[in-house]
């Protein structure tokens, strides 16, 4: 069973008369809860594991700034405005010198985005950081996951694959495709900003075409024209080719940027916002009726994706 | 440098400026955040993990029992009412089993307390299960640490021992202590009731010396009359005979009942209203100004005890 099948039994098991304050619950990228009438909180929730969310010779440093952007990220993706974390550390000793780096990389980029460390707890076990994002929202401004519709356009902040190739290109990779995988940037302003407009949006973290399978409504589609998916300089000048670079911008994953619908009306208007963010925001596709999703070349031909992104309870 | 020492370490890093919403942060059972003017939440965060909280061969449901229950003492000892619940799970593999029988343990105990499973995250690695639990306040009804005065009497809720006495008695030991170690009751609604009147309540998880310790204000001290400590049916008839069974109410942990000081013109009407809910509340001792912490017996002797109760970063 995988990682959403998982996810969708516990959610049927703990579904909850509609009397307890559930905006949004089990399934989105956060909770939403409403603590006072017309008041939501967005709480989050991630774990991060050696090997599996960070490399095995990251610093302290570079293990803090991606637990906080992680957790920021999922919090921009649902538009809110992040205000309080709270971290659940389990490490191997009481090592002063471990959370010393850790919080050099946590705590600037919390309050980078007006985010407090209020609390937690310390374990002594095999090493796992798990972090707690609570922030807010007005209720009306909530973007979700599953809502995309059919003439939508399909876009994305910032730049796809520098994480991947990062990791592909291991030790040959250039200090800006690590810098992507080491210190992810999260679209915090960006996602409180285009909220108001999207009619779905989710972050990158497991891959362009997994995530653009959440965001899609029930009977939706999509194309992406593959080479309209927009590319940092350090990607288009290293050693990957075109093939091998589209295949990494769609099923990479750990890029944390946001992908999101919008109506073809709007579409100009959000990237002037954006851009006045200095965000980038690309269009690189369309929501169609067609139930699949088929990347696009422009020479008429598709390509050809096997691999459907990253299942934490899957091989890759 | 122990648990404690750590905390300390990360609160002085972590210090926010006075806008962010903070009421109580780093340091106590849970932080508290004004969510609305006038409205605070309360927010905790535990990790459970094998060996250390719980025994290796409790089962799945026991375990999601207890995480239940640890994070719901948290807040009942701020007199909070818990609403939500988010859960990261870390799994060796993806087992449905091991979730269903968790969440046979987790659900119900939330919901009997009106809390519900709202989100979370799963990932595969060593076991290790990170429960967030949210709830609300009134900001005038806070209990905390640190505010024990000279002349409050101090009090505990149930009895002591139980689960400390399971642990010594291992394969002996009566299905009654090992139902108080598998499933403890955390005392949300006498925590509810508490709070309006205490002037500092903890719950007692480390051991009640060790937890004593945290509730007094800066110069106070106390005395415990050993003998009142409560003691259930369950361990007064075991083989443990009276002074390793005071040594294991006093250091044991593990209880989840909860310890508080009160002014003591308050401590009839507190007694009464805990009766009312069938809560016992028994009068131990009293806060001092001595700076330290004696244990009394009634024939005018001290019982001397080393031990100080959990360090989660020093073995035992």
């Amino acid at each position: 069973m995988n990682e959403f099948a998982l996810i969708e039994r516990i959610r049927r098991r703990a579904a909850a008369d509609g009397d307890s304050g559930i905006l949004i619950g089990i399934g989105d990228d956060a909770a939403v809860l409403e603590v006072a009438p017309g008041r939501a909180l967005v709480a989050s929730t991630d774990s991060l594991l050696p090997g599996r969310h960070f490399l095995a010779d990251s610093t302290p440093a570079d293990i803090g700034h991606l637990a906080a952007a992680v957790n920021l990220s999922d919090l921009a993706a649902m538009g809110a405005r992040p205000r309080w974390a709270l971290l659940a550390l389990t490490l191997p000793e009481g090592d002063s010198h471990w959370i010393d780096g850790f919080l050099d990389g946590f705590l600037p980029l919390c309050a980078a985005h007006d985010t407090r460390l209020v609390g937690g707890n310390l374990s002594a076990g095999p090493l796992n950081i798990g972090v707690q994002l609570l922030g807010d929202i007005e209720p009306g401004r909530i973007a979700r996951r599953g809502r995309a519709q059919a003439g939508d356009v399909l876009l994305v902040t910032g730049s796809l694959g520098d994480a991947a190739a990062a990791l592909a290109l291991a030790e040959t990779a250039s200090a800006d495709l690590l810098a992507r995988l080491r210190r992810p940037t999260p679209r915090v302003e960006a996602g409180q900003l285009l909220a108001g407009m999207a009619t779905a949006m989710i972050d990158v973290s497991d891959g362009l075409l997994a995530d653009l399978g959440h965001l899609l409504g029930p009977s939706a589609g999509a194309w992406i024209a593959v080479e309209k998916l927009p590319c940092s300089a350090a990607l288009a000048s290293s050693a990957i080719d075109p093939t091998r670079r589209w295949r990494l911008q769609l099923n990479g994953g750990s890029d944390y940027e946001l992908l999101l619908s919008l109506p073809a009306v709007a579409v100009d208007t959000a990237i002037s916002a954006c851009a006045e963010l200095g965000v980038p925001l690309s269009p690189i596709g369309q929501v169609d009726g067609s139930g699949r999703i088929e990347c696009r070349l422009a020479d008429g031909n598709r390509l050809e994706i096997a691999d459907a992104g990253w299942d934490h309870f899957q091989s890759r």
